[in-house]
């Protein structure tokens, strides 16, 4: 993750409001650790308990730092972008409602130009209250099907995370296998040239059905580490196909 | 969620692979429900009451209908490309291994194109083995943070199918608040003008002083249904001055 990037996140306060099951406040810092988003606030939670909670594996120390709020007003009372979630599509009449891929391109912006955003999460079964809401600027929702919007706690703060760090500019592929050289490619593809010529699939040396075959042999996309191996395998067949042509 | 959409996503196969913990199968399971992937397989799991997991909350039937194989050869025979997935960054050294926002684009190609898409995920302690991998074309990382790479196996599901099924071409407000008219500021703009010259606050009518603060109230973004609110509180503000000024 680029430095910058961590410091855009270090702005970023996710604030869980009346979470029942201290499991879920532990897979939200699971989450939160996973994708760089470090500072939890927690308000009224209903167990004490879950700063113990095992599901934060590998985020014991982002629960033990979470700051404990006696109400939203005192959790975001440094932020000047409070942006509420919601499973609802239709509920809230007085908030405007975004999809979470513009609306996290917003909190992006605020983040860049070095703003606290806060992050709100409401209860299980009930989300956030009216009285929540009141805090924030507006809504933002995952979109998940109308037959099924309620998501898992820990699962709708590791979605929302995501769509906050996401980079569609990073580079595709973190890791390719690395392609055989158009050296090997050659060696290979005349060796196979040969093996065709004295099995007899290809009839007399044509610079075009060499080609043809060429090309047939790039489209395989040879990992380099494969090379010498299909290499030794085509010189093994030549060399059984002449051993059986002096016989 | 669009009918095209819903058809190409039942192409898309999820294997879980030798899940230990059913809580995680049945996670895995609302995840699904939640973003319209219905077909759930099943290879060795650990434990065989998975199909009771509490945790799948609102999609049991999705459970019910999971099929379960006993090899990943048989639970993707059908599916033209199969891709895996990995916490590490460079364990594999024998598949390219691509960003989840890359890796998604070309599942939904694959989708669009009619091919059936399997998408494994291994075990929550050692992910898909070796022998799993034979069976995929490429594998797809989640861009958690280096210092913490290993999420929890439903939040990745939820993620990962949150990729898929993205569209930053949806429109960015599902239900706005809805504007004041232009007549309703205009309306406000008018008096609130009258109240600043009464008050002293604007010395003359000039055109330019008064687009100013024509400007000034178009920017506060009031929303249809406060927009008499407003102009009851400057009227009442504009009564005041008036009166003030007679005695």
């Amino acid at each position: 993750m680029a430095r910058t990037v961590a410091t855009q996140l270090d702005r970023l306060r996710l604030v869980l409001v009346r979470t029942h099951n201290p499991l879920n406040i532990g897979a939200a810092a699971r989450a939160m650790s996973n994708f760089g988003v470090l500072h939890l606030r927690v308000v009224h939670p209903y167990d004490v308990a879950y700063r113990e909670a095992r599901s934060a594996m590998g985020a014991a120390s982002l629960l033990k730092n979470a700051e404990e709020f006696a109400s939203v007003a005192d959790a975001v009372a440094d932020c000047s972008l409070v942006v509420g979630t919601t499973a609802a599509e239709k509920r809230e009449l007085h908030h405007p409602l975004k999809r979470l891929e513009a609306g996290a391109k917003l909190i992006r912006q605020r983040l860049r130009s070095n703003a606290n955003v806060a992050l709100l999460f409401g209860s299980e079964k009930r989300g956030l209250l009216n009285e929540d809401l009141a805090h924030c600027h507006w809504l933002m929702r995952i979109p998940t099907r109308q037959e099924h919007g309620s998501m898992n706690l820990g699962q709708a703060v590791a979605v929302t995370l995501y769509e906050i760090v996401r980079d569609a500019k990073a580079p595709a592929t973190t890791k390719g296998a690395k392609a055989a050289s158009a050296a090997e490619i050659e060696r290979i593809s005349t060796l196979l040239l040969d093996a065709l010529r004295e099995s007899g699939y290809l009839k007399t040396s044509s610079p075009p059905a060499d080609d043809k075959i060429r090309r047939l042999v790039r489209r395989l996309a040879i990992p380099a580490e494969d090379a010498e191996v299909w290499l030794g395998i085509v010189r093994q067949i030549l060399w059984k196909i002449r051993d059986a042509d002096k016989r």
